[in-house]
């Protein structure tokens, strides 16, 4: 290329790096002054990872700051939670509605800016992050919403790529790695993740514990990989671009500084969980050149980084015109699209069993019809398909070549499945479950627990939920987990104990917007009700199933049917039982005093039964109440030898009651307070 | 060379052979049988695997039957428990005391065969499996224990290997994939698993879920891989050989076929997990030529696997006679070996602290003073070290560079560190701890439940125990975590409220054999009390603090101070309360009902006070108690922006409790039952 070497004028790259080196620094100092003010927080990350999040949001990712949540947007997951400031940075640099006041009030009471990012889609905080690999492993299950709609309303509608920053502590948790081995097998090709390799932890540096060979590990999943220097700009380029253009998922292995530009500190540990320091502050001024107070950032700045928004502007507009257009030309289409993306108020057949019928069987029967409703609901297990019933019949796996198939196979992998499950429902436009034993819920707390914090609709299918699931003993015999479960915020837990509580659990799962429903099923079969509840009572969490005089049996799932043939003992001896089944607290603690204190009134003593751990009971029964549970590990022995032994008959429930009775305690008047959990 | 042809003897080999197909087959059989006669379990595993098993335990493995809990025999863990048909019969054919009649009752109440390996040292079960991934990872603790003591008291007294039969299932699971980075890291040569590759699951197929290249993964882990054909014995022996030899870590990948010589079930997902059905039985024995009736084993069987427990047995002797030389020449190596390998019961100093502490860093003065008693004390972090103040001090961290470091570097790997603190446990001479933040116990869940479930002494220190610790917001907060913790069975959870409290807590840990316990810690300081209470109080759980007529405060923790600020201010308003500190509900359930009602006593309106759920309060405060806590998730802010917002101030308390004890039913008579949880 010719050039005029006689011309004096600067060449235009240098005025363009020099506002680009200026909005990198700019994300580099607000999370300095941001920590420095809060007086805790994490600046190196962002320090560290400024230039790969300039390279990325001003060039490539197609986001919309007017419309942060319009469907077919990018998804961009900071995984490193800890590293929030660079998100707000960003958030609020690109115009997404984040005020400077919010930066300035970072991680205090009330903020729009806690120490970790907190699901706000309208001004584009994806997911909640924080707890490490629950990011990257989430946004596995955004990829594959991503694909799966692009195959099911086509590439005109549905067609993004899913970006994720990544830490080293996202790549030792086993979560990230179930998912990365689920992504490669899944070759989700537009994946794109940016590990920040800066070779520092809180203990120090990495090599303290991680000496793995990242890019060969990433290469067996059936990843691209793909090496740069996470502080060259035109290779961060480059490199982003040979990621997208491969047909596998991505991994960037950026090798970046952590406390980038700190003279003291970059490169230290003491860069990765602290602030800098006052005096460590005015040194990195300093060394960035930046003499501007804090929270004070440039108009061009500004400029720069909202020019790079156009993009996404630009693509929306576009996207939106095609979707104007198609719709025009196909009014099934726009149907299609209304199915997926517009809130389902489901109600659902109850389906008819002769006899006995295990609740998991049930909800086998109930996920036809939601699937037959709802084009929206994709689901699976993690490899215990036969057992947990949670095959949607007559559709494909979803893989790579059938990415319109609806089951979803997890694989050993619950923990990933969790957080897979959480992906999907973030992104809109599906809503996903995952199934397992119940005892396996431990392996993917960490995610259930983040889908109750987020408020995000998953759905979990937990079979197998007592001893009663038998020879498989103690090693898969759950006791403390509903317990465990209810104590969770917002996550409701649905033990339902017939056909009729299995649709209205589904029901309350799938019509749910704001929060997870765990489902939690028998393997063993129940006998069906001579006469079904109503769905109404169902609904409102705890009812009388049969009512009666002299005591109350609160029981949930396998033992409803129990307490009802205690109770037939019972009345044999003159002793008249209500029964209550209660398939939800979360439900019955919903209701009002009126109707809670109706289903239990004060004067009549309680027998609660479930089991699994008394633990939590207390608050039903009383502290005079007999709560009749399993306090103990189960045992391996085929089911009926183990509700013998463990006096979950009827004729041992009606003894045990009958003792209690007997002992002066018993009929003494509770408390008003029927049910303050 | 050179043969003599025309000898028509049969060559050895063909003997040997014979009977040596003959006992592989008789492990097959055993398995088959025992699951068609429970009519459940896995039979699939155990044909496939058999061929492994004999040349493991025949040629390889030191172990000895009569003794079986040596301290330097080999150790063999069964991570696929659902094959642990394989365990059992090789335990029974090789003479470990594991009589026929068990195998019998394979699967039945009361036996020793349960559905999946339960922990039984002293007949050969090292650990319990069958939640996939804890074998594998445990057994790399069990392998840290290894060099760790190897170091310690020398290779004559301690050198052994580590083997461990591992699944897809297990290589799934991201437990095992952080176990297997962290092996990698630390180098650890003596650990050989060998990975049954049949490419089966329950679902099906593996490839419907699992493609990666699991050589190329173990390779980048920093592992040795061998491929073998799981069937061809010699090939077998070779790849052991290879895998012992090498200085890395092993995986033997050995391609096998599930359910092998079932004409009709080998190599499908049928072959898992069901019984082979009573006619396929049928053409397995004549696949195998076995004309046997169920459970009646040729005696040359038995012979050739007790002849493989003869290079065992002399090692034994060897390693029994070396020991008492070395001994015998110095008098200081036995008192050491004591001091590592016999029970301590240790009484620690309590550390005085002036003025404020968080009870984090009592903790970490009071691991100095153990580590100073204890030799076998090792334990760390999993990234948290300075947080979570669990260093030695003045020790290395463990590496292959250092195997006497005490320091474990466990990295971001949380599941990992809780299994791999259950393996150094299991093994033995250790006492192992291992720390994280509360809210991360979620992420090991399934590894501390299996510490309480095997009776394992593993020790878990979580620190920042509540909202307290502030800015890094609610996906840091526990919430539910202690209920959830409380709700398991034999996990012992300490919540101390001061240093004497912390000090008890490590006591009970330290001197605990039959179980896990949680040491549950503050971030944030506490003042110190003007009179430390007393230990033997402490020890039972909860007592008295502070005396009082009116009512009851029982707090934990954080809130025992926050309880005594508030009785001062209801005391300034004629409302004299007592403190009751609960620094453990496991310790005050086992005391007698006496001592209990004379802390709770029945006449007294109760308050509980905990900066966490209120779920499980009812069983102490009863229905008409009130119960102060948080039930729903945390914010980001300084602690003590949180704890004015929610209510956690001495004055906010006192209110609460004056406008509840307004009310009527406040004072209205407890039942007698005043801690039945």
């Amino acid at each position: 290329m010719a050039t005029d070497e006689s011309v004096p004028c600067p060449p235009p790259e240098e005025v363009t790096l020099d506002i680009e080196q200026r909005s990198v620094d700019a994300l580099r100092i607000l999370a300095v002054d941001a920590v420095q003010r809060a007086e805790s927080g994490h600046a190196g990350m962002p320090m560290g990872m400024a230039d790969l999040a300039a390279v990325l949001w001003s060039e490539v990712i197609l986001l919309d700051p007017d419309d942060p949540s319009w469907p077919d947007r990018d998804r961009f997951v900071l995984s490193n939670g800890h590293g929030s400031m660079l998100l707000y940075s960003l958030l609020h640099l690109s115009g997404f509605g984040l005020e400077m006041e919010e930066l300035e009030n970072f991680r205090q009471f009330g903020s729009r800016t806690a120490g970790h990012p907190e699901y706000e889609p309208n001004i584009g905080i994806e997911m909640t992050t924080g707890p490490l690999g629950q990011g990257f492993a989430a946004a596995v299950g955004m990829a594959i919403a991503e694909a799966h709609l692009n195959a099911e309303l086509g590439p005109e509608l549905v067609d993004h790529r899913t970006y994720a920053f990544v830490s080293d502590g996202d790549l030792m948790e086993g979560v990230a790695s179930e998912a990365a081995s689920l992504a490669g097998h899944l070759n989700l090709s537009k994946l794109t993740y940016i590990y920040d390799d800066n070779q520092i932890t809180i203990d120090g540096p990495t090599d303290l514990t991680f000496s793995e060979d990242v890019a060969a590990r990433f290469g067996a999943y059936g990843w691209h990989t793909v090496d740069v220097d996470g502080h060259d700009r035109p290779a961060i380029r480059e490199a982003i671009a040979s990621a997208n253009e491969s047909n596998r998922p991505s991994l960037v292995i950026a090798r970046t500084h952590i406390g980038y530009g700190s003279p003291s500190k970059q490169d230290t540990a003491a860069a990765h969980s602290n602030p800098l320091g006052v005096d460590e502050v005015k040194l990195v001024r300093e060394a960035y050149g930046w003499d501007l107070p804090p929270f004070v950032i440039p108009e061009d700045v500004y400029g720069w980084f909202e020019s790079g928004m156009e993009r996404g502007r630009s693509a929306h507009r576009a996207w939106e015109a095609r979707r104007v257009a198609a719709f025009a030309a196909d009014a099934e289409l726009e149907k299609r699209w209304a199915a997926f993306y517009e809130p389902a108020n489901l109600i659902i057949d109850v389906p008819v069993f002769e006899g006995s019928v295990a609740t998991r069987s049930v909800s086998g029967a109930v996920i036809q019809d939601i699937a037959a409703a709802l084009p929206g609901l994709v689901g699976g297990s993690g490899d215990l398909t036969p057992s947990n019933n949670t095959l949607i019949e007559g559709s494909q796996n979803f893989s790579a070549e059938h990415p319109e198939g609806r089951n979803l196979r997890f694989g050993v992998r619950e923990h990933a499945m969790g957080a897979v499950v959480n992906g999907i429902n973030l992104h809109g436009g599906l809503r996903a479950y995952g199934g397992t034993f119940l005892i396996f819920s431990d392996y993917m707390r960490g995610a259930v627990r983040l889908s109750a914090l987020m408020g995000a609709p998953s759905i979990w299918i937990w079979t197998h939920d007592s001893v009663f699931l038998g020879e498989d003993g103690p090693t898969h015999q759950p006791i403390e987990h509903l317990a465990s479960l209810r104590a969770m915020p917002n996550l409701w837990v649905m033990r339902p104990a017939d056909a009729t509580e299995v649709t209205v659990a589904w029901e309350t799962a799938i019509n749910r917007t704001d929060g997870p429903t765990a489902i939690v099923l028998t393997r063993q079969s129940l006998p069906s009700p001579t006469t079904p509840p109503e769905r109404a009572d169902v609904r409102r969490g705890a009812y009388i199933r049969h009512d009666g005089t002299d005591l109350v049996i609160v029981a949930t799932g396998s033992e409803v049917p129990l307490a009802e043939r205690a109770a037939e003992v019972l009345q044999a001896n003159g002793i008249s039982a209500r029964i209550v089944s209660m398939p939800s607290w979360e439900a019955f603690a919903a209701q009002d005093d009126a109707y809670r204190a109706v289903v239990l009134p004060p004067s009549l003593p309680v027998v609660t039964l479930e089991a699994g751990t008394t633990f939590g009971w207390g608050a039903v029964s009383g502290l005079g109440g007999l709560r009749i549970g399993i306090d103990h590990f189960g045992a391996s022995a085929p089911y009926a030898v183990i509700a013998a032994e463990w006096g979950f008959t009827p004729e041992a429930v009606a003894q045990r009651i009958e003792d209690w009775l007997s002992q002066s305690s018993a009929l003494s008047p509770q408390s008003s307070d029927t049910f303050d959990r």
